[in-house]
């Protein structure tokens, strides 16, 4: 089974790459970008196929290693 | 509008973060994954109603500044 996790910064971290990105599109034309902010994509490659596993592993994963539950949120998507 | 980039490494690119990742999923008892890979996620918001002109914007902002497309893929949704 496939699964791709998102982890983005929680409302009010403040994300200064983010801004960066933001001021470099202004640098570029684009004014009338408001706001970006940055955040990870992990693809994962599971050999298993009980879906409820899956999920309550992918959960785990993502509180132990893959986010920082502090100043992260994250979600999955299974397929 | 909102918009969602996701920038991964293209197939055959190797993923040393991708696999530092695995290899640590392993050593916490993760045995069954089979791949990582990591890729960046953007969430933009931009001030602009016209759906279209938003593609095309994403599309030149994906070429020039948010993916190197000599390794990178990217694909992108409008909400």
């Amino acid at each position: 089974m496939n699964a791709k996790v998102f982890v983005t910064l929680k409302k009010g971290v403040l994300d200064p790459q983010g801004k960066a990105v933001q001021h470099s599109l202004g640098s570029l034309g684009y004014g009338n970008v408001q706001d970006v902010r940055l955040g990870k994509y992990v693809e994962i490659k599971l050999d298993e196929t009980d879906k409820a596993k899956v999920d309550s592993q992918l959960k785990e994963m993502c509180e132990k290693l893959l986010a920082n539950t502090v100043i992260e949120d994250y979600h999955y998507v299974i397929e």
